[in-house]
């Protein structure tokens, strides 16, 4: 009944760094949150208190900061491959380094007589989902992983839920006519990625995504996504599968006859929780 | 010492009313969060638990939800004087009704080949800023305060701040080009609101607040709330006052010389806390 | 039409300050987050962008560090007085401070065999309610008022909702055993405290309101909140007045008669949104 | 280059089943949010829109609230068994259900001169950290992992981190005193489990997990978390594994020697983000 040490790994999460290039007056913002950590023969640190191994999360923050300026942030998957690659060269005990890097979009604001090209240093955040890129380096290999959060998407009809399984505890009515929404979280994965316009790629699976899921008629959300997941790996054959978690984000029709008032899927209580959480993954046969 | 009741109100928070209209194919989405107040005469309910006088607060929930059909939602503004109406005409006992609406935006997916009129049903939440309204409504008046929150901005350049006061507590060195962010909570009364077109005043404060903050040089955050402020009143002379509250959102430069790195306003670490919070009100002399 | 400043105040928001008492072994942890905001004449900062009447922001984070250690914190009211007073004097053109300070409660750790003592430096967060002061310093008076926020209490019986108004668009059903739960806010504003006891005072009122919670039978939320503040005035006749602000928090029935399972009461749905919100000031007359 | 469905599931998040046991005067509340998933062949609800096979999440939420009624909840593990087998029979095509289930502990209210027993119906939210299980029910096996979120801890000394390995971009100083902390996340999976006393055992792995961090010397949160799971594995030879992940919560120490004041681990800001976070499993050889 031995005891020991099984996975563990450790890292510096949610560094802000934002980087300003202001090589020229145009100024180009990134806006980033950083986690990396390090994985391998770290022991001793554990079993021992000897830290003689340990790259302290404190010199990842470092890293994290110093490589914007040093490396840049031409794309986050550039920049976090380059991290990762650094992580692990400086740390001999390591065999694996992960970086996962969120990125908030801003626009520049637009002044009245110029509304083409925006300020030069001013910017408004844009909200709405946040790209991510998560980065696993080891000392044979890079697997880049594509991402995006929080895209929040509905149609107004086109949905319908109906034929399903069930049981004695079973009351849901079927809905031939209902609001489809989600909070997309979606990730796909590159097979291979030399040479990727990594700003390009994101821009074209985020709407072959969005393209899919307006003009999908949708018989679940099942379906939805499959149909989405497979655009995306239809229209990029380096990527070898996409995934998703998408929370069914639902929206009950109001009652309204006690007043009166007809209700033909025009008001609606957006409920918080429960919701319903469809994942799944799409993939390429190799 | 005598003990009694003073200032109460109640209502229902939060009410999650999402109207589609339909009536042609080209669907519209209003997504708002309502939140309703009664107050007045319900001591009864306090001393004695005699509720004869309440107005259920989910019956201001029900009425919420049957006037978005009802009344529709043309904008937020006209919303939420038709819903106040109607809460105080409902409840006898009642001085006064406040609600307050929060919207969220939604645009309409792009769907390739039509990029101009985008999808008719199915949509992608922008994100960024929240729009509000509160409304205010007692048997001889009507007050009307349209605003926003979490428009958050920066300047990348552009920005100072120095010659401030100093004491024994007082280490902050004087930066003469610095990061300036902020989340801005604005909202502006109108001292006469007749045949206002909401939606146009909505879009027209917005932008005069961005590009004032775009284009102002900024010796402090007070300094540019002050300028913003003075922009809106200008443009709109029916608004009486506009107030803002405004955390200073730190960025702060990163230390990059250990490492041999440069960083002349390139690299910052963005901080949650503790933040600035600067709270003004630009008013109008009557 | 003259455009001008209106009310206008600034200061530091959320200082995490954390303060370990090691006068001993036995080390005590106060865990602190600190907001001060100073108001005054600042226009000329507003107008003319000149900072130097304008003690930092910085330098209110610096000193509300500093006191931490110089003055300590006997009690949040204690440190918040001091803190206020040292701000007030050091910014010549200010005529008020405010000071908000929430703490956050920690418990000993318990190890075997020294039940009673708990651990002399290792600490569990207590999680609950969060307890305030906030502290208003003028040149001639300083206004304390203690509370407490996120104080949740729930009561599975012993609460009804009937004879309520109705109108058109009133279908609540009349509760005559309902669940009453609350997350409470509560403030009391002292009328006098020289040689008050702030920390025995907190637990004082803060026992006093749970007992009138829990012993109280509900005629509704506004009936419990009287009762509650009523008892807080009668047993500390210091206390001028203290003020309520309490989500209905509904746990809606559910109804698992269609399964042929019976629910007297037995199993809820705890609802997010929308909630009911009750706020009351109990008063002393004067 | 064929593209087919990969690995999915589906189920019903964060339904907050609230349990009140009212066969005597003397109420208990179980306060939980349960979470559901299945898992199995739904291909068809992919490709084809077939619902034929999926047992709606809406049958799947109220198979929750039902069985809190039917099956009771005597421990959060039991409950979650009973409900993730009932899933399991009643669907098919499902090869496996998952579920989550946090619960939220209360208090029932002390009134004078009762202190020992506490309210019959009156309760207050402990707060503090999240009693979490996790069971995966197959057609031959259940797994039970059991677990906990959000337990805070912090040392205020006894806590040390020397000795570490160096790069070019190391400025973090070496520390021989400082404050440790954490916001815990442990979960245990049974190896066998007949007959547990769950909620005793709940209460056991935690007093451990506590008694340990106190007790420990610790030379790094490594070391520390080795030592927790080490123990939790002695004490209870049926848990086959431990995992953690802690986020090592930075308090740093305040530079106060700019005003003259003395600064010996005293005076801390408590740090958001960046934070370390430190996972490991502890394991038991087989």
């Amino acid at each position: 009944m031995g005891i020991r040490l099984g996975a563990n790994r450790y890292g510096k999460a949610e560094n802000r760094v934002v980087r300003i290039v202001r090589d020229t007056e145009r100024h180009e913002i990134h806006d980033l949150n950083v986690s990396t950590s390090l994985r391998g023969d770290f022991a001793s640190a554990h079993l021992e208190g000897d830290q003689s191994a340990v790259l302290p999360t404190d010199t990842q923050k470092n890293t994290a900061f110093a490589y914007a300026k040093e490396h840049g942030v031409a794309s986050v998957e550039d920049y976090a491959i380059a991290l990762g690659r650094r992580l692990l060269t400086a740390t001999p005990a390591a065999t694996g380094c992960h970086v996962r890097v969120e990125e908030y979009a801003w626009d520049r604001i637009f002044v009245g007589g110029d509304e083409l090209r925006g300020h030069d240093h001013a910017f408004v955040r844009r909200g709405g989902e946040v790209r991510t890129a998560e980065v696993d380096v080891t000392h044979d290999r890079v697997v880049v992983t594509s991402g995006l959060t929080d895209l929040v998407v509905l149609k107004s009809t086109g949905s319908e839920f109906t034929g399903f399984l069930r049981d004695d505890y079973t009351t849901l009515a079927e809905a031939d006519d209902r609001i489809l929404a989600t909070s997309l979280t979606a990730s796909w994965r590159w097979a291979r990625s030399e040479g990727t316009d990594w700003n390009q790629a994101h821009a074209q699976v985020r709407s072959t995504l969005l393209e899919a899921f307006a003009t999908t008629y949708s018989r679940a959300l099942q379906e939805t996504l499959w149909v989405m997941g497979r655009a995306v790996l239809e229209r990029r054959p380096e990527i070898a599968e996409i995934s998703f978690a998408a929370p069914n984000k639902h929206h009950h029709l109001v009652d309204l006859a006690p007043f009166g008032v007809e209700n033909h899927g025009e008001v609606f209580i957006a409920a918080d929780r429960p919701y319903g959480l469809i994942e799944a993954t799409i993939t390429r046969d190799v």
